[in-house]
């Protein structure tokens, strides 16, 4: 029996999570719970679930939750302290780290520094501290699993083969709603439009994020940190159907790809079950049905953000950071119907732009590259408006 | 240094085998060598690798072999003794298996018997000794690596995966030149026409089973043995492009792949120095130019052969024995344009048919159930046409 914390309790991730620990409740238990500030359904997951420590961000909320609770022993918390104390929880074996953004850094830090074994879905905390938490992990003898199907895919492929031996690592990317969409109409597009992926079912960031391609960029810099990779050593392809996710080219010019249906489900219970792998229940992938995989190169004038972010990671540094920090702020003032789909590319393009390259060694000097790229983010965005 | 014996080195794997050495020439020798009855590229192949140990089919060539080469301290010897001689040879460390057809399975005894690690592309003798090489392999602690594409693609894919954890295996099949072909007009294919590949450059007798699909349904058999697979756990698709070799699906709904472009070199090179790979030279696959891979079911009807080798997967002891004999004796008919395309799979079906099943422990009685039945599919050509 391993007991597991899931941080991001009730986004996408965080409800398949609590959906696989149910069919496997032989082999899971969890034991804490953290999420943001849905309170009914979180509630529903406490009483359902009966952790040991739960979190929510605003203290008033965690009160009320305190409340309504019917069960005793429960320790509530809140705020970032609060996801980091659920985090390092010293009885976890697992920590799902699925909250979306910047946000998920400490917490991802606070389950490595208590030597977890931790699910990866927040890869925006990989790409802005890779190197910091690559070096935690070392010491404090913790381990990731990656959860996003592209680095599942690579790391099922990878297996027993040596690092020398890697050639290439390839992402697949479904091209998002507006893979066939001309660039001049690519701005007038809504975001109830944006939001419609095709292929996947996931949370609003990271869907906008599949629209402009972004989610890619930021999986590409993931990667880099993930399996030890040279930027060069990483590549993308667009594959509409999303059943190949990732694939690895090594020197002799074999490629091992790893495909599935597209259902979150199976990335996630294999980061639980690792090394073992337990039925999903879910119906074959069936290749003679779907009868058809095909494969693009990146248009990269209709998705500036790729070619950015293949940038960020030559560069390194700071840069990543700030390009992940504009990109949360523009996102979020898209889905706040603020600005247009194609402004989405242009402004983070020119915070990257702007942005003065420094050294980032510790977690304070990547926060604080992301507020103040935050803040400078938010001038350019009123400047223009 | 490994010193490598190849058997069949005139043929289209020998070539390519001959070749890796001489590009990894710091990694390996050659020490031995056996092939057929091309006499003069077997002469230009000892002179250039100069091994210490010889063999050819028939006597009097080994003799004129032994008068024209220039070096000595080689040992020349002859037929299926001197085939064997050079597969257990104490020198060896790998042993190229390459023979066609069941004359294969004896010197691939040999190098078990003599403990080799065995890379191994005679298909024939783990579809007719099956049981009993996996018995030896464990007796005399020899290894085999599959040479096969699809075969070394499913080995790939295992790395360290449980036995317990693979759902099934699925084998590629290009569909070979007649995919598209209606069923009617398939009496009147030419042996030239059969022999047109679309993909693969290889031997005629593995070029005519890929034609009739008999090539996959052999494969499906050796895979059994070579993975430990129950027959449900093996299917196979048709796959025009051949980038896709085979698929593993796991339990968890997840499926591995292993791709590359068609060249034998890439399979054979992995089967000399795994766990290590080396660089080929050759070019990379290159996805987004090649842009679709496909995939379809087999159509039952225009290559019965598939079905009739599920069947003797099913059945087992002799059938496979019985098949592979049957199918050896049709396709040279057909070869020597004694029959036509469509009666190949209509005498291999009626010779199964009509065959005794028998359990096979031995070696002696293997080759028993195959001169049987050849001679047996000979009387039934003879009173057909």
């Amino acid at each position: 029996m391993k007991n597991i914390a899931i941080l991001g309790s009730t986004g996408s991730i965080g409800r398949n999570t609590l959906q696989i620990v149910e069919n496997l409740s032989q082999k899971f238990r969890v034991v804490g719970l953290a999420a943001g500030r849905n309170l009914e359904l979180f509630l529903k997951q406490v009483e359902k679930f009966r952790p040991k420590i739960v979190s929510l961000d605003r203290k008033e909320e965690a009160e009320k939750l305190e409340q309504r609770i019917k069960h005793s022993g429960l320790k509530v918390v809140s705020g970032q302290e609060g996801a980091e104390e659920v985090a390092g929880f010293e009885e976890n074996d697992i920590v799902v780290s699925a909250i979306t953004g910047i946000k998920g850094l400490r917490p991802t830090l606070a389950a490595v520094e208590g030597g977890k074994k931790i699910a990866l879905a927040n890869k925006e905390s990989m790409v802005a501290a890779g190197p910091l938490i690559q070096s935690k992990l070392q010491k404090h003898e913790a381990q990731i699993i990656p959860v996003d199907s592209e680095h599942s895919g690579v790391f099922q492929c990878l297996a027993k083969e040596k690092r020398e031996n890697i050639k290439k690592v390839i992402l697949t990317a479904s091209g998002g709603p507006f893979l066939h969409t001309p660039l001049e109409e690519l701005k007038e597009k809504t975001r109830e439009e944006a939001l419609a992926h095709p292929r996947w079912k996931m949370g609003k960031k990271v869907t906008i994020d599949s629209a402009t391609l972004m989610n890619k960029g930021l999986e590409l810099i993931e990667a880099r940190w993930l399996f030890d990779l040279e930027p060069s050593q990483l590549g993308i392809l667009i594959h509409p159907q999303s059943i190949v996710h990732s694939l690895v080219e090594l020197k002799d010019g074999s490629v091992l790809a790893q495909l599935s249906p597209t259902d979150m489900k199976i990335p996630i219970q294999y980061a639980l079950t690792y090394p073992e792998r337990e039925n999903t229940r879910l119906p074959s992938l069936g290749l003679s049905q779907i009868k058809k995989l095909e494969f693009l190169d990146v248009e990269d004038e209709k998705f500036p953000l790729v070619r950015l972010a293949f940038k960020a990671l030559e560069e390194g540094e700071s840069i990543p950071v700030a390009l992940n920090a504009a990109n949360e702020v523009v996102v979020e003032a898209f889905l706040n119907g603020e600005i247009n789909f194609s402004e989405i590319s242009v402004l983070v393009g020119e915070v990257v732009e702007n942005h003065q390259k420094s050294d980032v060694k510790s977690l304070e000097d990547i926060l604080e590259v992301d507020r103040e790229t935050r803040a400078q983010t938010r001038n350019i965005m009123k400047k223009r408006l």
